[in-house]
């Protein structure tokens, strides 16, 4: 049918159906965006639709029409923030504590998608992930530390989910301390910041002699 | 007139004045309680005032008129938390490693106390202090620190500040972690990772050779 061999009323019924369907999926997106905005700035309690309905220029019932209840909306949002900041961070095995340089950059670059994952442990938001996807993220980065740890270039010591917890923790030190002076703008303090983390890292991973 | 000379007239308003004290300040400990419970499972936002007074058995009235407002409150129950919090850790220069096992402690005991303090961060709440209490706190820790390095028992390589930001981070590794499997009551599991945090700690601040 959309081989180019259909009439024109059918070409037509073809273009129309696909600009509906772009402007759907342009809707979904100026939707997620504002309730991303909304949801790091206040919370799952404290966001309210409306605003983001206003800010997305949709109707509130449009926007429950696409994504349910408050609580659906801001799972679809954590989701796919989580998604986003794993597909930007690979564990590799010959750069262990290079990760925790990437963890650092990540939320620096990222700060309500952080939020967002916050928020979502404190509201004890249940997350439905995809079938499989944390699972498969997380999996991922342990295998890699049980191969570096194979070749030799991480201490059998570790257990490769406690090693793991504790590079996130490493990573995420001044984004998650409650001391005002771990929030900076200053360049020289933030690069001397990654590369304590990462020096950090190394010595924790370096295997004993 | 307090001293026993007084006549019974005063005696007696001196003792009135006494058991309204008192219940005054068990009724501030009753609201403090409830608020607490109430705050640390929906933070700030989420929060609702009638369901305080009514677990504290107060009228809102009441509780309006001692604490101020929703926002007044959580600042109150916060900084109660965050004094408890840093009264019940202490860095010394000798155990610096062990500094990190007493974090991770302090929040397996203290679950609410230490999420009042994430709520706190999310939320955005300027903690208003009381005059050099969090200064005091933080100057002493980051003081063993120094003290540490000039023993040569910690590697001079670290900003003390930096250093005591990531001795956190160790510390609140699993706590912080949004993955649901971080979350045990298994001891065996407690245990070896109470031990991971302290080792990473032994190896991060360890002087080089």
């Amino acid at each position: 049918m959309f081989d180019g061999s259909g009439s024109a009323a059918q070409q037509n019924d073809a273009a129309s159906y696909h600009r509906r369907m772009r402007n759907t999926a342009e809707l979904r997106d100026e939707i997620l965006a504002a309730a991303r905005a909304e949801f790091a700035q206040y919370g799952l309690a404290g966001a309210r639709i409306d605003r983001i309905a206003k800010e997305a220029n949709a109707s509130k019932e449009r926007l429950y029409a696409h994504f349910g209840d408050k609580e659906s909306l801001f799972n679809q949002v954590v989701l796919a923030d989580a998604g986003e900041m794993f597909g930007a961070i690979e564990l590799l095995p010959d750069d262990v504590a290079g990760f925790v340089g990437q963890i650092f950059d990540m939320v620096r670059e990222r700060p309500d998608h952080i939020r967002m994952v916050d928020w979502a442990r404190l509201e004890r938001v249940r997350l439905n992930l995809p079938d499989g996807d944390s699972v498969h993220f997380v999996e991922k980065m342990r295998g890699a530390l049980r191969e570096a740890q194979a070749r030799g270039l991480v201490d059998e010591r570790w257990d490769p989910a406690d090693l793991l917890t504790m590079l996130f923790g490493l990573g995420l030190s001044w984004v998650q301390s409650p001391d005002p002076s771990a929030d900076t703008t200053n360049k020289k303090v933030i690069a001397r910041r990654r590369a304590d983390a990462v020096e950090a890292a190394r010595r924790i991973i370096a295997p004993a002699d």
